[in-house]
């Protein structure tokens, strides 16, 4: 073995010039000193990244690290206004050299001590936050949102058939469903698609003018679910949706949910963490009163992906998910093991998934955080403002959070929908700002995301300035 | 906002300091001078890491990551020979600080474009390694072996069944189920968990005195779901087992699986890894022919947690399993969109998982990591000569890999299966080596996984003194 590989020495050299290399990069980004996208066809991009690997060897991998920063995605820089995911605090990324090097994975709890006790005091603080009885709650955290919606579907599943389908599997007649609304991520009904519902049982709630949910609507179809026998596995809430970041009527829902005996899921991947902070806390009003509710750390607490929570009220129905012994035995057992983390996962090992948000918190505090999500909700009303004041502009809806859609104006002649997308296009490729583009009643708007922290008011202002200038007639 | 905290000094002064800090750490365990794992109670760790966040913060970052590095559980310490995770090379680590920066994920392309490029170059290499045809197969990187076997046996069951059960869920009666050893991991059973065919439609079929599956007794089994009208959606064979390594008769299994229509997916979680070494590839003869193959490069690939390869032999099945339109649908469109890889895995958007294994391979060559594979092969073959040659002891099988089971003679009068975990409670809470145990045939084993490349002979026959001692009488 070519142990040279391991050597202490070797790796303090390169880890101090990649330290270098990635606050140079930093600060270059936050300089706006670079596109913000270095825009390049996939194939190219394959090109210039073959699997041409050799039996020696031999790259630099400074200068591989070079290039990868050159030639990446930077959501450090400002003008990153594009999809949910952070400009993650610096400093995480120094977190995540350490878990690299321990690779203290979460599955049972020796392989992961710190990571373990971590994971669990990071569950009961976003426990009270949610507004649980932090004694009776918990959960897990896990790779994403996704992972996260398909988790608390599975405990919702196991909750509420009077069998015990995880040994059994599915009887017939499986004439399950769960309500979600029209605004609802995909995850959902790809977590029906993976239980084996079929996508077509995903029933669509529609949603009123500001993309919430509307009860009514949701009364009606549990109504009618119940009249041709249909068993409603779980109501997901959105907090906030995708598109619009639109928070549902989580009171109202839950309301309903309580009425008939139906879990009720809010997939807070996006907003849920609008619970840190006592100013918005309020437009979620409700959730506490969800069965399980999923926050992703990596979208508004500026992590680096992934490091979602999956917060269940009742801890038990955490455990008994994905036992591997019948349900009854939970209360026997598997509550005195919430340090063996693999009984309560999809994944088997995970990685120290903790680490960052946990640091972060003793470092920073709490009122960091709270300040970031109110920072980027006010810069978001702000940008809504500054679109209204122009003419010839549309805002798709007031936002609720840090997410505004609006139309910019056409060029003469140009079909609305064709000039969003044919600027959107343009500008990801010059990478002067990287925004994105979303379907609303039909139309096509551009989509924008405000959650890098440097982001400022002139940065927007040129974003719309950009915008209209595209829009002008050519001279 | 508080923009300090994305200072880019701040961030170069903290980062060298860090990577002082690792690299001291590093030097430390391998001059094994520190208990491998530093063991306390579940509790005591919980007390240590509290959610006692506050408002204000001002914890010390350096000081908390000393203390993590402190408390966690040594990898690098090259008398770790426990559960199947790595000790990642140290230069991934930086890596990590890499990727935690740029949170270039990977879901659709202009979100990570280096890291989509460098994940199909991935996925091309292990096919030709695996004996793929490269320019039919295809895959994706998902966030550990279970989402791995997951998204494999979704495909199985997208493919096996005649009708689109993915939009319309499962038809009644629903006799579906899955063949796999009583050796497979469990993260097989618990797919089919997911999935709602239930724990007990995995049909287990007995193994051979060296662990491995029978082929007769599979032939049995599947002549009986014939005549039961059960429909199996797979036969998963192990490369190797969990417990010992066992490498299942991957061809045998080919052989049933292609004469009946039976989608064939292997489990190479450990040992699929063989595939890079032309040595030890002849263990997996047969592994081409399976239509799915899992691989974690954080086991014996030297990376840190998680980055498993999902391939297939036929890329089509890939696009085809996640797809949001009807199956039909997959040739027309989904072959173009290589490059958007989150409609292909159950996650939406993933890490930067391509980086690590990437500019390893380009760095080191691909004969370091053979070279890595043969050396453990190795070394656990001679640990099982030094146990087979100590009086007393008991080899549970001759390893097919680097998993080394045996028991050591016990205390006088003590039960043997009752001193083996005594043992290991002891010797893991000493923390002079860090072991596992397992059952076979019955009885209580020791367990060691031959993971680190700085384990010698020498600390293997320190262990063997150690256990040794412990069942001398007390003097």
């Amino acid at each position: 073995m070519e142990t040279q590989a391991y050597d202490p020495e070797d790796f303090r050299a390169l880890g101090h010039r990649t330290v270098d290399a990635l606050a140079d990069h930093l600060a270059a980004a936050q300089a706006r000193a670079m596109p913000v996208l270095p825009w390049r066809e996939p194939e190219a991009a394959l090109q210039a990244w073959p699997p041409d690997f050799t039996e020696r060897g031999g790259a630099d991998p400074l200068e591989l690290i070079h290039r990868v920063l050159g030639e990446s995605h930077h959501l450090q820089h400002p003008r990153y206004v594009g999809h949910q995911c952070a400009a993650p605090l610096p400093f995480t990324a120094l977190l995540a050299m350490v878990s690299g090097l321990l690779n203290n994975g979460t599955a049972v709890y020796e392989m992961g001590p710190v990571s373990t006790a971590m994971e669990r005091s990071l569950i009961q603080w976003l426990s009270s936050r949610i507004g649980f009885d932090p004694q009776a709650a918990g959960g897990v955290l896990t790779h994403g949102g996704s992972a996260g919606n398909l988790t608390a579907l599975l405990a919702a599943r196991q909750a509420s058939t009077p069998y015990d389908v995880w040994e059994e599997g599915y009887r017939a007649p499986l004439n399950l469903c769960i309500m979600a609304s029209d605004q609802t991520h995909y995850s959902v009904r790809r977590s029906a698609q993976v239980l084996g519902l079929g996508g077509r049982n995903v029933v669509s709630i529609p949603t009123d003018e500001r993309f919430r949910m509307r009860p009514d609507a949701l009364e009606s179809a549990l109504d009618e679910a119940e009249l041709r026998g249909r068993k409603v596995l779980a109501v997901v809430g959105s907090a906030g949706s995708t598109a619009t970041g639109a928070i549902d009527p989580l009171d109202a829902l839950a309301d309903l949910c309580e009425a008939r005996g139906i879990w009720f899921h809010v997939d807070g991947a996006h907003s849920g963490a609008f619970a840190v902070s006592d100013r918005l806390r309020p437009a979620l009003a409700g959730i506490e009163r969800a069965h399980s509710v999923v926050i992703d750390a990596h979208k508004m607490l500026m992590m680096p992906s992934l490091a979602t929570a999956v917060v269940f009220r009742d801890e038990g129905h955490s455990f008994e998910t994905f036992s591997q012994q019948a349900s009854y035995l939970f209360d026997r057992t598997a509550r005195q093991e919430w340090y063996n983390l693999a009984h309560r996962t999809l994944e088997c090992t995970k990685r120290f998934l903790s680490l960052d948000l946990y640091v972060a918190l003793k470092v920073r505090g709490t009122a960091f955080f709270a300040r970031h999500l109110e920072d980027t909700v006010d810069l978001a009303a702000w940008f809504a403002d500054a679109i209204e004041a122009r003419p010839g502009w549309e805002l798709a809806v007031r936002p609720e959070g840090n997410i505004v859609c609006f139309r910019a104006p056409a060029a003469p002649g140009e079909d609305p929908d064709a000039f969003q997308t044919r600027v959107r296009d343009l500008i990801v490729r010059e990478g002067s700002f990287h925004l994105v583009k979303t379907q609303l009643r039909r139309r096509t708007w551009l989509r924008t995301t405000l959650i890098n922290p440097l982001t400022t008011r002139e940065d927007l202002t040129a974003l719309m300035d950009r915008l209209e200038a595209l829009g002008k007639p050519q001279t």
